[in-house]
C-alpha cells in the first residue's frame, strides 16, 4: 500500500516535484508536468506523452534524447488535463509540431483530443497516438477499443525514436502507429494497490488467484485462476500474446524479430521477473522468434500492485533501428547521444496560452458580443448551479452545477481578456474555452471547452458573425463533443440536446430570422433534454443494471438546453 | 510476497539464468555467478561484489564498464560460497589483482575472506571492502561491526570506478574504504517480504507502524513507531544520517558535497520516494549540503519488502570525480564510454582450480599421505554423522554431521584427482579445501575448507613433512580459522577446541616424538570439546537467553576432536 503521503491531494504533485529535484540535469518542470532541460533541434518533432500519476516511470522518466520531448502528468491515475497537456506542448513545440502518446483510456483520449484541437486552433500541428496494445481489453476485431498498458514502452520509444531521427510529423506518427498495431500485451494481477490517503485496496484479487488480463487500474480481466508455477505464468503470458502473432506480424509486414517487455507491476519483484524471463526467453527461441533488446524491469508500474505483463512488438527494419536507438531519460537508458546544452529559454511562459492575435473590425466586434454572450451563460448556470447539482446527484457526483459555474465563470474572465487586447472571435473563444476546461474540471468541462474552441475555429479571426456562420460554429462543436466525448445519441449525455438542437438549427434557418430559428431548435433541446430521463446512465460502456437515474434527465442536456435558451436574445441582431 | 516461482531451491539460480538471457550483451554466465560480457584491458584492477539473491540489482546487475567485473550471486539472502566467489574472481581477474565488494555479514565476511585467502594461494592478489554504512546497526564507535545497506551502491559504484581509472590494487581499495568510511544510511521498513516458496512473511511489522533502522534481512532496528507524513519521515531520515555528519565528512577531509541514494526496498514505489525526496532536497539544501548526481530508486531491494533508505556519502574531489563518473550495467547507467570489444577467452574454464603445480618428489609423496589422511577423516565423520547432528540439532539446525560428511566426502575426491595428476602438498589440500567448503555448505564447511588451504600454503609444493611443519601448518589452520570467521575462544565454536590442541602440540612435540605429542594435545581437545557444554550458544553477536544448548557440547568442536582422534595413527612415521 502506499504510505509515504502528506496531503493525499497534493500527493501527485509532490511526487513531481521531487522527480524533478531528483533529475535537475534531465527535465525542467512547467506547468502541467515536464520537458527537457536540454535544448532539442530546433524543426524536430516533439513527442508529448502523458497519463494518470502512479505508473512512474511511466511517463515522465520517459523524458529525455531519443524518447520524449514531454510528459504531462495527471492526478493519481486519472488524465491530466488538456490545459495541462497544452502547457506542455507549447513548451515542448520545437516548431515541427507534436505527436501526442498515451495509453487509450476514455480520460486520455478526451483531454488529449481536446488539447490537439486547442492547440491546432493555436497553428501547432498535432497528431495523436493512443497505445492499445492489452489483447485483454477487447477482442481483436476491434483492437481501437483496447487499453494501453506496457506497451506504452515500445510504442512510445519508438515514436520517440522516430522524432530524435528527424523525420517530418508524419512519419513520426506513422512509426508509431505501425508500432502500436504490431504490439500485444497480456498482464496477470495477484494484489491491488492503494491509492494514497486510502486505507483500503483500490480492488482485490481473491487470495491464491490471479486475475488474467486485469488492468493496471484494476479494470476487469478475462478470468480468476489459481496460482501457478512461474513456468506455467510464462507460457500463460507466451501463448496469450502469440494467440495474434499472425496479426500483429503483418502489421509490419511479416516478421520474426521482436521487441520484448516484461514488465512487473510494482510488488512483483525483479528476480520473480527473471524467473519468469529464464522461460519466456526458452518460449520465444522455441517459436522462431528473436529477442531484440528485451527489457525485464518496471516501466508501467501501478504503484504497489503485484502483477507483470509481457509485452511483444514485431519489428520491421525501421522499427527495429528505432526500438533499439540511443535514449537517454532518468528511468529508460540505451546507448549514447552526444551531450546537449542545456535549455536557456524562459519555459515560465510556456503555462501562457498563445499571444492574441488581432481580429479585424468585424472579428473584433463578434468577439465583443461572445463575451457578453458567455456572461449570460454565466449567470444562467449560475442561477441553477444548486438544481444542476442535485439532478447530477442522481446518477453521478453531483458537481455539475459548480463544475459549470466554475468553468463559465473562468471562461467570462478570460474572454474579457482576449476583447480587451483586440482578439478576434477565434481567439475570444480559444482564450474562454481553455478557462473552461481547466477550471470545470471533469469530463463536461473538458467538452464544454472543447466546444468553445471548436465554435471559435469555424468563426476565425477575420469578419463578423451571420447566422450560418453560427449554425456552422454549432455543427463544429457539437462535432467536437462527439468526436472527444465518443458518446452517441442515446448514451444519456449533453449529445442527446445537443445533436438534435445543430439539427433543428440548420433546418430552421431556411425558414426563419435567426432568433426564430434559435427559439424554435431551443425547443427541441428542451424537449430532447427531458427525454434523457427516459434512458438508463451508463457506466463505462455498458448500461447500468436498476438504475436509478430512470426518470431524471441528464444534467449535461439539461444544463446545455438552459444555455441555449438564455442565449436566445443574443442572436436577434444577427443577419441571415 | 514472492509468487512467481518453480522449484524455491532453484529459485536463485533460475533468476540468474533469466537475468543473463535478458542481458547477453551485457554479462556473461560463470560458475557461482557472471562477469562482464565486454573485453576489459590487462592490467586494470578488478572488482568483484557479491551478496545474496533477493538484492537486484544488487549485485550482478551492477556488472559492466565502470562498475564491477564480476558479481557472485548467493542463494536467497545467503552468501555466495568461496568457490562461487573464487570461480568469479578468476574469470573476473586481468591481471591487475581483484578487489571484493560486499555488505558487512558474517556469512559474507567469511566466504569472501576465505576466497581471498584461496586466490592468494593461486597467486591472485586480492583486498577486500565490506560497507558498513547502516548507522541503525552499531554503535558510532564501531562502525566496523555494522552492517551494509544501500551504501553498497555508492560505496561499490566509487570502487569500481577507481578500477575503470586504472589506478593500482592499493588506490582502488583506498577509495573504497574512503568512501565507506564517508557514507552513512538510515533506512525504514513498513512490511516484511516473503522468500520465494514460503508463505509466511520472513518477519512482519504490526500495522500502522513502522521499524526504524530494521535491517534489509528483517535484523532488528532501533525502535518501533507509529506511521507518520511523507515529510516527517524524510526529516527522520535526514536527521539520522546527519547525527553522524561529522564524522562521516570528517572521513574525506571535510566536505559538504555529498552523493544521495533514497533507495526503495521493493514495495515502497517510486512516486512515494519521489515525495519523500521532495523534502529531502529541501532539507540538505537548508543544511548546506549539495546534492551531487541523486539516486532516487529500487538498488539494493529486498525481495517484495516495504521500505526505504537514505544514504549520503560525502565527497571530497576524487570520490566526487569516482561517484559521477560513467557506468554501463543492466541496472545503473551513467554517462557514456567508448564501446568495447566483446570478450572472447572460454569462460567455461573459468570454475576450473588453476592447474595442478607439480610437487617435487618429497611433496608428492606427503600428497599422498594427506589424502590418506582425509579418507580417514570422511571415515571419522561419516561414522559419527548422526550423533553430531543429534548433538547440534541442540542448539543449531541440525545439519553439522551431514554437512562434515559431504564436505570429506569431496575433499577426498579433489586430493586423490590432484595427487593422480602430480601435486604437492599445497595444491593437494587448496584442491581439497575447496571442495570441502563447496560441497559442505554452512559456516563450518567454509571454514573447514579455509583451514586445510591454510594447513597446505604452509606445507608448500616442495620438501617432506616433519613435526614442526606440521605444526605450523595447525596454526596456520587455526589462525585462518579464527580471522574468517571471527570466533574466539570462549564463544562455543570449534575454536574452543582447535585453539587449545595448536598450544598443545606445539608444546608437547619439545617433549615427545610427533606421534605422541599429537596424542598428548588430542586429550587436550577433546577436553576442551566437551568443556564447551558449559558454555550457552550464542545467537548473532549476543548469548542467547535461556539457552538450551547448556550441557551439550558444541558439534564443531566434538567433531574436531574426532578428527584429530583419528589422524593420530597418520603420525607414527613423523620425523621431529
Amino acid at each position: 500500500m502506499t504510505r509515504l503521503v502528506n496531503d493525499p491531494a497534493r500527493f501527485a504533485e509532490e511526487a513531481l516535484a521531487g522527480f524533478v529535484s531528483a533529475h535537475p540535469d534531465d527535465v525542467q518542470a512547467v506547468h502541467g508536468g515536464v520537458v527537457r532541460a536540454s535544448a532539442t533541434p530546433p524543426g524536430q518533432v516533439a513527442t508529448v506523452l502523458g497519463g494518470g500519476t502512479g505508473h512512474y516511470p511511466a511517463f515522465a522518466g520517459w523524458v529525455g534524447p531519443g524518447f520524449a520531448h514531454g510528459a504531462a502528468c495527471g492526478n493519481i491515475f486519472s488524465s491530466p488535463s488538456a490545459s495541462q497537456i497544452c502547457s506542455v506542448a507549447r513548451a515542448a513545440d520545437h516548431g515541427g509540431g507534436v505527436v501526442f502518446g498515451f495509453g487509450n483510456y476514455a480520460g486520455d483520449v478526451l483531454h488529449f483530443g481536446q488539447a490537439a484541437e486547442q492547440l491546432r486552433a493555436e497553428g501547432i500541428d498535432v497528431r495523436i497516438v493512443a497505445v492499445t496494445d492489452d489483447t485483454a481489453s477487447g477482442p481483436s476485431g476491434e483492437t481501437g477499443l483496447r487499453r494501453g498498458i506496457a506497451g506504452d514502452l515500445p510504442v512510445l520509444k519508438i515514436l520517440g525514436a522516430a522524432a530524435e531521427a528527424g523525420h517530418g510529423l508524419d512519419r513520426v506518427h506513422g512509426a508509431g502507429v505501425k508500432a502500436n498495431g504490431a504490439t500485444r500485451s497480456l498482464g496477470l494481477a495477484f494484489d491491488g494497490c492503494t491509492l494514497p490517503g486510502d486505507t483500503r485496496p483500490l480492488f482485490t484479487v481473491p487470495h491464491g488467484t490471479m486475475g488474467v488480463g486485469l488492468g493496471i487500474h484494476g479494470e476487469p480481466g478475462i478470468e480468476q485462476r489459481g496460482l501457478v508455477s512461474a513456468d506455467e505464468v510464462a507460457d500463460l503470458l507466451v501463448d496469450g500474446v502469440l494467440a495474434e502473432r499472425a496479426q500483429a506480424a503483418e502489421a509490419v509486414g511479416g516478421s520474426d524479430q521482436v521487441a520484448v517487455v516484461l514488465n512487473g507491476l510494482g510488488a512483483t519483484k525483479y528476480e520473480e521477473l527473471y524467473v519468469v524471463h529464464r522461460r519466456v526467453a526458452e518460449r520465444l527461441a522455441a517459436e522462431g522468434l528473436t529477442a531484440v533488446a528485451p527489457v525485464v524491469d518496471e516501466q508501467v508500474t501501478s504503484l504497489g500492485m503485484a502483477g507483470l505483463s509481457l509485452t511483444l512488438t514485431f519489428l520491421d527494419e525501421e522499427l527495429e533501428r528505432l526500438w533499439t536507438a540511443p535514449a537517454v531519460t532518468p528511468a529508460f537508458r540505451r546507448g549514447h547521444l552526444p551531450a546537449r546544452p542545456r535549455r536557456t529559454d524562459d519555459l515560465a511562459t510556456a503555462r501562457r496560452a498563445p499571444d492574441v492575435v488581432p481580429g479585424d473590425e468585424g472579428s473584433r466586434a463578434l468577439g465583443t458580443r461572445i463575451a457578453a454572450a458567455l456572461r449570460t451563460v454565466h449567470e444562467t448556470v449560475a442561477a441553477h448551479e444548486r438544481r444542476l447539482g442535485e439532478i447530477d446527484a442522481v446518477a453521478g457526483d453531483g458537481d455539475h452545477g459548480i463544475g459549470m459555474r466554475r468553468g463559465a465563470s473562468a471562461a467570462v474572465a478570460a474572454a474579457d481578456g482576449a476583447v480587451t487586447a483586440g482578439a478576434g472571435a477565434r481567439t475570444v473563444l480559444a482564450h474562454a474555452g481553455a478557462a473552461w476546461s481547466e477550471h470545470a474540471g471533469g469530463t463536461s468541462g473538458a467538452l464544454w471547452g472543447a466546444a468553445l474552441t471548436a465554435f471559435g475555429s469555424e468563426l476565425g479571426d477575420s469578419g463578423g458573425a451571420s447566422a450560418r456562420r453560427i449554425a456552422a460554429g454549432v455543427r463544429a462543436a457539437v462535432g467536437s463533443v462527439v468526436r472527444l466525448g465518443g458518446a452517441r445519441p442515446g448514451d444519456k449525455t449533453l449529445v442527446d440536446a445537443a445533436a438534435p438542437f445543430a439539427d433543428r438549427l440548420d433546418a430552421a434557418l431556411d425558414e426563419f430570422p435567426p432568433a426564430e430559428a434559435w427559439a424554435e431548435a431551443v425547443v427541441t433541446a428542451r424537449d430532447a433534454a427531458e427525454a434523457t430521463a427516459s434512458i438508463p446512465a451508463r457506466i463505462g460502456r455498458a448500461r447500468a443494471h436498476g438504475d436509478n437515474s430512470v426518470g431524471t434527465p441528464d444534467a449535461g442536456a439539461v444544463s446545455l438546453s438552459l444555455v441555449l435558451t438564455a442565449l436566445t436574445p443574443h442572436l436577434e441582431q444577427e443577419d441571415r
